[in-house]
């Protein structure tokens, strides 16, 4: 009896967790004290497992100038409700060490060494399972 | 020796397989004939596990007018890039019979029962694991 309890709480809380892909896109990353560190961009899918590897942080530059894309694993975003915003905690400095390229290049995500590198810097399981 | 070979080319197979959100969004659906059925209007992702548990197909209407949305389970979808869109061989009637929801309407992703409705319409595998 009890397990069916904690199933069905278990069961309910899941069934609330969809967000959509278009408001992902557009949601501020802060630090825990507020301060905004980008945007999120876009995700990146992966087609085969059907799972989001990376969420496209859009942060730097000055009037567009300069602006620099860092892809953060999905795992290591968490929503702060009270922050309004995707938390994570990166100092300017870490932010500007972070795997990460300017703007308006195309990230190559078909090398998978590049890939590990940045699972390495969040320190997060990688998507694909194992390096 | 042989081994290391498969690996290192299932392993380059799977790391070209990211694919953008903001790329998915728009993308056309059609039929084998080449027949647009309509079109993907945003992923819905599933924020404990990371993966897409849905593509909201917008279709049907005229003018702005009549337009619905039906939650397609990822898994059903496949990309055919001769067709240049989504490949899903669903008839008029089908899709009507299809669960969907007007498009001017919030579609209740927290009702488990409508989903595995859904995941049965479709005949695929929840992305949850199982009913």
């Amino acid at each position: 009896m009890q397990t069916d309890t904690l199933q069905s709480e278990s069961q309910s809380r899941q069934a609330h967790t969809l967000i959509a892909s278009d408001r992902v896109e557009g949601t501020p990353v802060r630090r825990s004290n507020g301060e905004k560190i980008g945007t999120i961009q876009r995700l990146m899918i992966d087609k085969l497992s059907g799972s989001v590897a990376y969420a496209v942080l859009s942060f730097g530059g000055f009037l567009g100038m300069g602006q620099k894309h860092a892809p953060i694993p999905w795992a290591r975003l968490n929503y702060d409700p009270t922050l309004g915003a995707y938390h994570l905690d990166l100092s300017n400095e870490e932010l500007s060490g972070a795997p990460s390229i300017a703007a308006d290049q195309e990230f190559d995500w078909g090398d998978r060494s590049r890939e590990v590198e940045i699972h390495k810097y969040y320190r997060v399981p990688p998507y694909w399972g194992a390096y």
